[in-house]
Order: structure tokens, then sequence, then C-alpha cells
């Protein structure tokens, strides 16, 4: 098994997605990695210590602000590009990108494609929950004007995707709305929550509502694009305030540095209920190959567990039993 | 003026909704205020201090949990149903609610109808800012399935509001979106923005995204209803979590007791900061007629200024502004 890594992408690359490549190896993953990126910088960062580690020149980084898909229509040698071209042309069975979300999947649907049966890929965002696990938010924005037979699609594809890489059984499905009983919503709600309730390969819940999210009250909280980007991007603002504000006014000052010292083994003790570095990282789901998208604040922790979905996803055929999943229904 | 109260609405009605009624009363009003509800329970409670307070009789209460429109057909004799009755035969001004707020919003529809040119009410859920006023997230859920043309209404009227009620100043308007640029989102979102782009009595800034909402980036953030209740629900869910962590982790056991102490200025000065209680009232825009909404959990100074903010937009005639500049538009 070998996998591809955009050494350029993120906010602390090429340092800790070298880094990050190099813990992996490590930790005795069966997977040989590919770091693509600027052959020199790459090179300098490795060192000698490089088993079972190559590297492929790119000359070009697709910035975080950058229109993705013009950056990679313009400039042929980016990271993400050469690195999802590689597993295009067989030489690498997936990728793995820190970098520019939108590059990453513009570049998987380019190069890589759509799954046969699939019309519209979707981003899966982690979310870190009150129950100690994970849920998965899909579509966290890959895909515009879904219509239910799409939102149905989503919510197979991170049935499998929970099932194969996380090991979950039976993961259960709420619908985002905005109550729970069964008539709530719009157009687009009421006949997503009937073909979600008529699909006997899913474990669906009914309606859940935003504060359900975070709450874990399902495993997967499915979406169109457009609310559960906007969704996702409100909720991390608030996380934003408070933090800012608990370290301003509350830990602020001299009084407040003693509270912080006091306080200190619970907060440790709250990061590490709501960590969930291992989850944060999920494959795009409906393009024809594992392109497992990560965090741009990701350091090598976090690359390595990136790493390990990659692995889990390809050693599990994610791809294949997705194809098998929607031909079955199409048929 | 006289302001219709719905008494018995709200988590703490009827004691805190009566000790309002006297709160108004003692802060020297203009407006006389009608007590609608169980007459003997509110009487009980009002005792003899009521100087320009008088109760009308009403038998029944929608719940907090009920289904709003089928709770008004089945008992015509709701509190939240006979106050809104009072305002339709020019016995009240107008009515302030803490109640179920789908009742509150079915009773203006059915009672009081819509502003002619306005196809759609919305609901004006006011947030608290980092920047020391609120700001306006319309529709709030009172429509499913809204137009661009829907949007644009919401715009207009949230700005009338801000304006008349709360004073500002050309209030500046976002459209809710996944991105800045222009050329971002789905079909509706699109279609918004020209609208938005191009309306000379709008203060339009262009698109925000979630995290923009606390940030208080616009004065008013306008979205359809179905992701504007998507995202205060999943905002409010972060704040429950967060909370929850802070008491039990960080604030609980013995250090944590300790900590809470020291901290204790600090947390009142965020809290300080974070408070709207003046603003988290607000109209229902696109009825015909004032029928202000506060939240569920309002205590006696948050009812009070409820009734300030209808004393407000009854005063500056609100209503009467949004029907001449939706006719204006529609001419």
């Amino acid at each position: 098994m070998r996998i591809a890594i955009d050494a350029m992408g993120g906010d602390h690359a090429p340092d800790e997605m070298v880094r990050g490549a190099l813990l992996y190896r490590a930790s005795g993953g069966p997977a040989e990695l590919v770091l693509v990126g600027r052959e020199g910088e790459v090179r300098e960062r490795l060192g000698a210590e490089a088993g079972g580690i190559s590297i492929v020149d790119a000359s070009e980084v697709v910035g975080m602000g950058e229109h993705p898909s013009a950056a990679l229509r313009r400039r042929a040698d980016t990271s993400i590009g050469v690195a999802t071209q590689l597993v295009k042309d067989g030489k690498a069975d997936g990728v793995v990108s820190a970098g520019n979300t939108g590059a990453t999947m513009a570049a998987a649907l380019l190069i890589l494609g759509r799954v046969r049966g699939i019309d519209r890929p979707a981003l899966c965002g982690m979310v870190p929950t009150t129950k100690q696990k994970p849920a998965c938010l899909i579509d966290a924005g890959a895909t515009m004007d879904a219509t239910a037979r799409n939102i149905l699609d989503y919510a197979r594809m991170a049935s499998r995707f929970l099932e194969r890489v996380h090991g979950l059984e039976r993961p259960s499905v709420g619908l985002l709305n905005v109550g729970e009983e069964p008539e709530k919503g719009g157009r687009l709600q009421l006949e997503a929550f009937g073909l979600l309730s008529a699909a006997s390969d899913l474990n669906f819940f009914g309606n859940v509502e935003g504060r359900d999210i975070l709450r874990g009250t399902t495993d997967i909280v499915v979406t169109d694009g457009f609310t559960g980007n906007t969704v996702a991007k409100a909720m991390e603002g608030v996380q934003d305030v408070v933090s800012e504000g608990i370290k301003r006014d509350i830990f602020g000052g001299a009084l407040g540095k003693l509270a912080a010292l006091v306080a200190m083994p619970g907060i440790k003790r709250f990061r590490a209920r709501m960590d969930y570095e291992p989850y944060v990282s999920a494959p795009l789901l409906g393009v024809a190959g594992v392109s497992v998208v990560t965090h741009g604040r990701a350091r090598a922790r976090m690359l390595k567990l990136a790493i390990d979905v990659a692995e889990r996803a390809i050693a599990s055929d994610l791809i294949g039993v997705i194809r098998a999943g929607a031909s079955a229904v199409t048929a």
C-alpha cells in the first residue's frame, strides 16, 4: 500500500507534514509514503531516516485563500494536483492533504472523477460530541443546491465510512431539521425524510436539530452542503468567541492568572474530553479514490492520524463498498 | 397607548409576567398594560398596586411543546389568542409574549394577517456579538422554502426595525453564505445577492459567513428560515456544551470551586459583555400589528424590556413604515 502526502498543504507545511510522515512510519504503519512537494525543501527536513518514504517533486502550492479550480487549471505542477495524479495513475492508493480543502476536492473531482451512481460528492465534517465520540456532519460544504436524492447518498456514504474506517456498527443517521416531528422543514427536508425512512441499508433515527450535533444524538447528521457549511462555521464562531472571552475576561489580569493556574487540571480535563484528533480527518465521499482531508491547522500527530484514516479506507476498500451500494440502488 | 401581555406564556408565567408588568409601570413607561390570562391567578399576583394595569380573562394556555395552530384552532380562549384579538379589535396597540413562539406567530397570522406586499413573515433572532451590540439574525425560522424576494423583504423589515426601535442609522446587512465572494452559494443566495445589491433602501455589506454572526460583522444577518433556525439552534448548542463543560470540568470539585471563586469577577465581566437583554425581544416582522416575542426564559426584567420594545415599535409606527416600504417597492 502506498499513500501520497501533500507535503506543502496546511498552515504548518512542510515541517509538520514531514514530521507526521515520519511519525506514521515510526508507528509501524503498513503503508509506504510519498511526500509530494518541493524536493529540496522536503528532503532537507526528511534527513537520512527515510525508510519507506519517497519524494515526488512538485514546484507549486495552492494557497489557503486561492480559488481552487482556477489555481489547479492554471498551474499543472501543484503538490495537491501531482499527489492526486499519483492515485489516478495507480502509483499511490490514496492521498492525504491538510491544504486548501476546495483544492483537494477540485483535484479529486477533476483527476479522479466521481463514483458511478453518485451524482455529487460530499465533505464529512467530523465534530466532537459530549458523548466521547465524534459525529459526522455531512455535507459540510462540497455541493450547493443538493437534492433529496443527494442527501440520501450522503447518508449512505457516511454510514459506510463510519462502519469501515471507525468500526461503528449500524451508525445512526439524523436529518438536520427545525424540529423533531416528521412533518417539519421545507420541501427538501420532507422529501429527504421520505427517502431516508425507506432506505433499508440505513439506521435512520429521524429528524434532529442544530443543538443535537454536539450532543451526539446520532453518529451522522445529514444535510445539504449550504446548511452544513453555514452551521459548521457558526459553531466554530461560538467556540472562538467563548475561548477568547474566557482568556481575556476570566483568566486575564493578575487575579485571572491565579484562577487559570488553579483551574488548569480542569481545563486539561475539558480539552481531553473534547479531543477528537483521531477522527478529525475524513475522506471526500463520492470521488473515485481515497482522498483524505485533514485540518489546515494539522501538526505531525494529526497528519499521522489522517494517514491512519487513509490506510483504513484503502484496506477496507471503502470506495468499492460505496460503489457497490450506489449501483445496487440505481440498478 | 395600550399593550396586551400574554400573562400565561413562558417558563416563569404568570409570576414573572405580572412582576415585569409592574416593573414597566414603575419605570414610568407611557403605555397602559392589559394582562391576559386566568383572572384569579393574575389578580392574586397583581395585588393592590395596579395603576395602569387591567386584566382580561382567558382560561387556556398554549403549552411550550404544543402544536401552535392546532392548539389555537381547538381552543378559542387561549391567552395568546385573546391578547392578539385585543390588537385586532383596536383595544390594544400591540401584544407581548414569552410563550410558545410558534403560537404567537400563528395567532398573529390568523388574527392580524400579513402586511400588504409582504408575502412571508419573519422572525428576528437577536444575538449578542463581541462588538457590545446585538445583531439580528432574520429569518430565525418563521418561514420554510423562502424565495430570494422573501429574503429581500426580511432585510428591509429588519433594517426598519433596527432604525425605528433601536435607533441605528443605516444598519448594515450581510447575506449569510458559505464564503465572502459574490459568486458563492447556491441558486437562492446568488439571486438574493443580486436583489440585495440593487436595493437602494438597504446598507448592503455583501456576503458574511457563519462565524461573522457573533463577531457583529453586520447589524443584520439575513437568510432563509430553515438555515436561520438551524444555525441559531446549533450556536445555542455549542454554548450549552461549553457552559456545562466549564461548570463540570473546570469549576467542579474542590480545587475548581476555589478557581471559580477567584475567577468570579471575570465571569461577571464576560457575562456583562455578552448581556443583550435590552435587545433580545423583537417583533414578528411582516404581520399587520405589533406582536413582540421574547425568550421563554424571560423573567420580570426581560419582560419589562420586551414591553419597551413594543412601546417603541408602536410609537415609531414601525408597521406603517414597513407597509409604506413594501408598497413603494411593489407599486
